[in-house]
Order: structure tokens, then sequence, then C-alpha cells
């Protein structure tokens, strides 16, 4: 079973209670939409490769934490797309849950996907009870407390924000669980593996910065110039176009580079680098502002 | 050690990170807010109440345990006084999150106390990791799907509402947890707790709907009249006023027939006697419609 698969299975197991009673058919319509089909999945992809890079020993627990993860991002993205927020009209190319279901709903499927998420991780003691505490941990401090994306997403209701600080939270915190989980779920010292994600995490957030300017909504599936719009710190504000595009090519090969000894190495690093040219921005076909 | 002060203490661990940085100030102050100066905190209680009855073989996880069912309880009531649900100005006596400090930061607070509430969780794991993942389900289900306090919320956003299940969701499932996670915590079999924490909890929304429509503001520290302003399910408005008071009063003495047999049996039904007392609504002093 490929990546996605597991992922996709994974995601779907931890969302069949929402298809019937006695969970409210709005709820459960609301999470499902919310979750499928599949964006990207970059976070968990990224779980089960460090985790099969690391000899997969446990891959009950790899996929609980892969799929943790990539629901605590869906959580996310539904809580910055409502209208005290972002008041987003669009979200991978189709309505945001708050425009779709109402925003009532939109808070309720946000708050459940959480709780689901944790639900789910805990399925990992099915093969791996004693790594269980170490997963929790590692995935509830990248959401929460002290520097989360939650904790990055209030950055933006501070007068002073410090950018880095911003971007560690708001996304690379995510990134940095999403590669230590796999390490943890495969049993090794996960400490050496933070970088990686973390490293990851910023790439992708200045690669977001950059497709904000440089896109179209229709090719980015959500609206455009947000972060000018919102006055929202971004990497191209901070550095300019240029500037921010070297400091994203220097984080994807400072992530490569960190990539720990393993029986899988060599393959893991080939595989990041094909990933991360999936999520660098095209060249513009024309000029933007 | 009593009771109370082992709640507040667990608590402000938990919070300890909201305090500095790298914690965005505003939602550190956001979530102390809405977690602090104690309320009844009666969900905790319950689960200590029932560790004590059990031997609290594992005080540490007991603790863990008591405080993450306070913090998605105190979670669930912000959201639930956002705008988009009872838009409620006041709670426990003060101006709501939202209202002292912006429905975003609101929102948040609530999200990163849920997510608070399962890092804390996991401290369980110091002294009894075996137990862990059996509070985690426990806990995660009494918030979650299909029928925790989200989905109870979930209820006021459809057209057809089930009163029963209504209740079970919304108030009914944490109480619930919180018995059955104090007898997990102390290692007992905990299927034959459920049923005390389940009536306690019915027990619980029936004095709260009676509350809504015998008391003043002042006393209640939260507006009154609530229910049937926003239209909502209420054992008052099913029962009537005195079908109301008999269903409350059978539901005690069910919870309290219930308790299963224990080193602290009798002592803890005495307690649980006393306790509903506290929560019981007093008769009103003038005619209320």
């Amino acid at each position: 079973m490929n990546d996605m698969m597991r992922i996709e299975n994974a995601l779907t197991v931890a969302l069949a209670e929402a298809d019937h009673q006695p969970c409210p058919p709005g709820l459960g319509e609301a999470m499902r939409y919310a979750v499928f089909p599949a964006g990207g999945r970059i976070r968990p992809r990224l779980t089960l490769a460090v985790s099969q890079a690391c000899g997969d020993s446990a891959p009950v627990a790899a996929d609980a934490a892969a799929s943790a993860i990539e629901l605590l991002h869906c959580a996310s993205l539904i809580h910055d797309d409502l209208p005290c927020f972002d008041n987003a009209a669009t979200r991978r190319g189709k309505p945001a849950v708050h425009v779709a279901y109402g925003e009532r709903l939109a808070v309720l499927a946000g708050d459940a996907l959480i709780v689901t998420a944790f639900d789910t991780l805990g399925r990992a003691a099915t093969d791996a009870p004693e790594r269980l505490p170490l997963l929790l941990g590692t995935v509830a401090k990248s959401v929460g407390l002290p520097g989360g994306i939650v904790a990055g997403q209030a950055w933006e209701c501070e007068d002073r924000v410090n950018l880095d600080r911003y971007e560690q939270a708001k996304t690379g915190s995510l990134f940095a669980a999403a590669s230590v989980a796999g390490a943890v779920a495969a049993g090794v010292d996960s400490a050496p593996w933070r970088t990686l994600g973390a490293k990851l995490g910023e790439a992708y957030q200045v690669a977001d910065d950059l497709r904000d300017v440089l896109s179209d909504a229709e090719e980015l599936g959500k609206p455009t110039g947000q972060d000018a719009a919102n006055d929202r710190p971004s990497a191209v504000r901070q550095y300019g176009l240029d500037g921010a595009k070297k400091h994203l090519e220097s984080l994807v090969e400072g992530a490569i580079e960190s990539i720990p000894a393993c029986p899988g190495q060599a393959e893991l690093k080939t595989q990041i680098r094909a990933e991360t040219k999936r999520f660098m921005p095209k060249e513009p076909a024309r000029a933007v502002a």
C-alpha cells in the first residue's frame, strides 16, 4: 500500500463515526468536507516517509500520527478561514467550510477535528503503547502552547510580531512534529529529526507567501493577495521577492542535509527533494506587483 | 491536600506556558481568564472523588484526567458564548472571553485549551503509562464524535433534535467521562462507573435548564432566559417546571444508587449527595413565567 493510500485509509477510519447517528449529520458532513478530497497531505506523507526511512517498526502508530497531524492541519484551516480571521471564501478550490455549512458548524467542525486527531493518535497504542506518551506530547505541543499553530495564529492578534517566531509557530511547528512523530512511531531517537521538519515547514511557509503574490486564485484554489490585504507578516514583505526565493532554496537544502543517518537515508533525500519541487512556486508568467 | 487544591494546582501547571514567551501574551491571558478563578469545578472533583473512592493508586494520572476534563469544559464555554452561538455577554459573573479579548482570541483560546487538555492528559503516563490509552479514548469520545459535547452543540444546528440525545451529548458525556476517568486513573474496571457520571450530568443539565428560568442573571453570573431566547431544547420546555423538578430528583437518586462497590463507597455516596445539593436550583422567590 502506498503512502497516500495509507493516509486516506487512516483518515477514513478516523472519521468513520462522522457518517451516522448519533453524530449530528451537519457536523459529520462539515468535517468530511474539510478533510476530503485530499489536499497535498504533505505533513502526513512526511511522517510516513520518516517512519519508513527508520524501519517503520510500528506502522499503526505511524498511520495514527500521520492522520492525527493531517486532521489538526485541516482544523486549523477551517478556523483560519472564519469571518473573524481571514474571512476567506474559498479553500482547496471550493467554498470554505463556513461558507458551505455556516459559521457555527465551521467552529464546531474545527473543534471536533482537533478532538478526533487526539482520539486517532490513541490508536498508536495498539502496536506501540510505550511510544504513545511521547507522540502525544510531540503532537500537542506542535499545535498548542507555547509555540504551536494556535499560538502562531494568535500572533496575528498582537501589535508586535517577530516574523521568525510567527512562522515557526504557525507552520514550522506542525512540520517539525510531522518528522519527529515519524521517528517516534518507528521507535528511534527523534531529536535529530526535528530540523528536517522545521526547515521544510519554514520553506513551505515562504513558498506559500510567494504563491500569495505570484499565483492567481484559480490556480491556487484560494484567494491571493491575502497577506497584504490582511496586513499579515510575510517573507515577501520582509525580504522582497528575490530575497524570499533565495531564502526558500537555502531552507530546502538545509532540510535535506539535516536528514540523520538511517537505513533509508538516501531514498528519503531523493523523496524530499522531489516533494519540495511540488510546493515550489512556479515562476510568474506575467509581471506581478 | 484537598481536592480543590489538587485541581487548581494541576490547572496551574497545565497553563504554566501561557504566561511567558514564546506564547503570545493575548492568547495566554485569554486562556487564564477562561479557567481562573475557579467555577464549581464539579467535573474534575467528580474524577478525584471516584479515584479516591477506588484507592487513588495513581494520583498524578487522576489529577491529569481531572484537569484535562476541566480545560475541555472551559473551552466549550468559550465557544458556546461566541457571537455565532449564544452571543452571551457574561459568564461566571464577568464579561465572556469574546467580549473581553475579542472574537479571534476567543476562538483560539478555546482551540488552545482543547489541545492543552490532551497535552495535560499525557502527564498520566508519568505514574500510570498503561492507563493512558484508555484515559485518552474516554476523554476524547466525551468531547468529540459521535456523541461528545461538540456533537451536542452541533445538534443546535439541526432542524430536528432529540432532547435526550442532545443533553446526553452536550452535558452528560463529559460528566460520564469524569467518573469513568476517575476509575481508569485508579486502575479499576471503569465500565460500572459510567452511570454515576451520566446521571449526574443529566441532573446538572436539568438543574441548569431550571436555573435559566428560575434565577436572575446576577445570581447566576450569566444571562437567563437563554433557552427560550435561542429556541433551544430544555427540560423545562419539554416537561414543564414541576415535571423537570421531579426528573431532576429521580436522576440524583439514580446516580447515588449506581455507585459500584468500592473501598470508599459510603463516603462517596455522602459526598455526591452533598455535591448535588450545591447545584440544585433554589426555589423561586418570585413568580416566573
